[in-house]
């Protein structure tokens, strides 16, 4: 009968601290410092011998130094010799260098995926990858949550009759994501029929399916530069939209995303806290939904070994 | 009959460049960006299928940048199918992380093995590691350079004699190091003898060895924050040596370091250019040496099958 304890890395700590709340249990004891040359130091500050282990980091900007830190302690609580190791990654980066798009590119989603298992995870639970097909990257179990029920039940909430919503995918990769939304919403779907001529820059075409005088709910996984999300909402109200919401699992929010957003007609923008938001990247406009209940939810069934995708049934 | 291409990453352009003039070859079309969110983006912008690849990276500082930027680069090399991957890693950074000295420390040394075997690299030189033990933390095949030849070639066209100078190991463990370079210099040794109570703080003690009124000439692999070569280097002024002069293979030189090897009795410190020294890190006290030659000489051995360690005999 082993023990559960959870660690957080640097890149969302407070994502971590409120799970833990949620689970009635206290962080485990632990520090990532770096050495004057910038290496990671990491310590572990209490015995995890036997322990089913999760640690809860984010590989978002600094990806690099936030994936080197949760490679170093997989180490660690490997070596200091855990029963499970787990790793709870809310927003997985990487994800979108998931092929060769061009020759000569490097499939960095795998790489990753690979590297963690080389390290010793024995497990991993993610939120909404960029595409379903990473979970056949890892040879060792992974779980996949995501945040469609909760940022539909945020909508649900704000009491708008079926009839006046639509929910709209901003491209045709989008679009499983949008139904999904919609069937909780009991509303129909549209879809931007977009060209994009280069990567973080995005380019407008038509809107397919009716939005005129409607309540527009625009869906993505990531925001990243706002490019797409941005030029969809002004489609939407130059197609006569009534009002225009846009909502997305992970905020990366990079470069000139906040201020797109601000100068758009976007009336909300709905997040995640999958990545934590430095102060430069708040505005009244962006919400922020919390994953813990959902995160603390699944650690407890992995733990528990019950299932994890029964959660969404 | 394959053909050799070398590429280099961002952390030592300039000594990549030196080697593929040496080798009278082009260094290979790449290059290394970032999307708007910092994860890397590499691009290789000439075929290399069926060749023998050498890429040129020291995972100094940000190693955790320059580490990444290797492991998604031997994954791009790889998937071109380059028939072989040989990474040239002139300093290999987490060295000092190579065992565990507390209870629940990663080895990250090994880790960093393992991951670049992960990736796909089929070979690996390396240059004075901080201890050769990491050699078996690899299983691919590994060549280990050594600088001792080239810093004492510097010292030996100084033409002092024999009798004049002492080679000092500033600590234990760098007796042996000390022992090589004074069987080429054909003069004696001395060791500090010292403690040091924490990471990055070094504390002198007493001198092994006759130093008084003798050229000493202090060698380490590494000079970090500079703290044990300093006090060793005013241990030695103190106990009566008239000289003393510094090596190093590898310039970390973090934090406090130029200053105090500026403000110290040093009158000379020799390093090599595994690590690029940005404009900060220079001083007229510091004379950089370059291992382009040996590197070279390594990764022609390399590629026509012939024996590397035979370069040292
Ligand atoms: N971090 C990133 N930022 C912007 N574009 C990226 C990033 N990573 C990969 N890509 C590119 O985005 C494309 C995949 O995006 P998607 O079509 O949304 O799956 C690929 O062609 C990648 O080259
Ligand atoms: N980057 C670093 N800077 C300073 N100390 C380090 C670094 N990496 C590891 N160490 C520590 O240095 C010790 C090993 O140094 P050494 O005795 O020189 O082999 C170990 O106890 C490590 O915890």
């Amino acid at each position: 009968n082993s023990s559960l304890k959870i660690f957080s890395l640097n890149s969302n700590y407070p994502l971590a601290q409120e799970i833990a709340e949620l689970m009635g249990v206290e962080l485990g004891k632990s520090s990532v410092k770096h050495f004057s040359d910038g290496e990671v130091q990491i310590s572990i500050e209490e015995s995890i011998r036997g322990c089913d282990v999760f640690i809860v980091q984010s590989t978002s900007a600094p990806v690099n130094e936030h994936l080197m830190e949760l490679l170093i302690m997989v180490d660690a609580v490997k070596r200091a010799s855990a029963r499970t190791v787990n790793v709870v990654i809310p927003y997985y980066g990487y994800a979108r260098q998931d092929r060769k798009a061009k020759a000569r590119e490097p499939i960095t989603a795998k790489l990753v995926a690979n590297l963690l298992e080389t390290a010793g995870a024995t497990r991993v639970i993610v939120l909404d990858l960029h595409a379903p097909q990473i979970q056949g990257f890892f040879d060792i179990l992974i779980d996949h949550l995501m945040a469609v029920p909760l940022l539909s039940d945020y909508f649900l909430s704000k009491n708008y009759s079926p009839e006046e919503l639509v929910v709209v995918s901003p491209d045709h990769g989008g679009v499983t994501r949008a139904r999904k939304m919609a069937e909780r919403l009991k509303a129909p779907i549209a879809i931007i029929d977009k060209r994009r001529p280069k990567p973080n820059v995005a380019e407008v075409m038509n809107i397919v399916g009716n939005i005129e005088g409607k309540v527009c709910i625009l869906i993505d996984d990531i925001i990243d530069t706002a490019g797409t999300i941005t030029l969809g909402a002004n489609a939407l109200k130059e197609n006569g939209a009534k009002e225009v919401y846009a909502c997305c699992s992970h905020p990366v929010l990079s470069g000139p995303a906040i201020e797109r957003i601000e100068n758009s007609p976007i009336k909300e923008l709905i997040v995640t806290n999958t990545i934590q938001l430095p102060d430069e990247k708040r505005s009244p406009k962006v919400k922020q939904l919390s994953v813990a209940n959902l995160m603390a939810e699944a650690i407890s069934r992995v733990y528990e070994n019950k299932s994890v995708s029964t959660l969404f049934d």
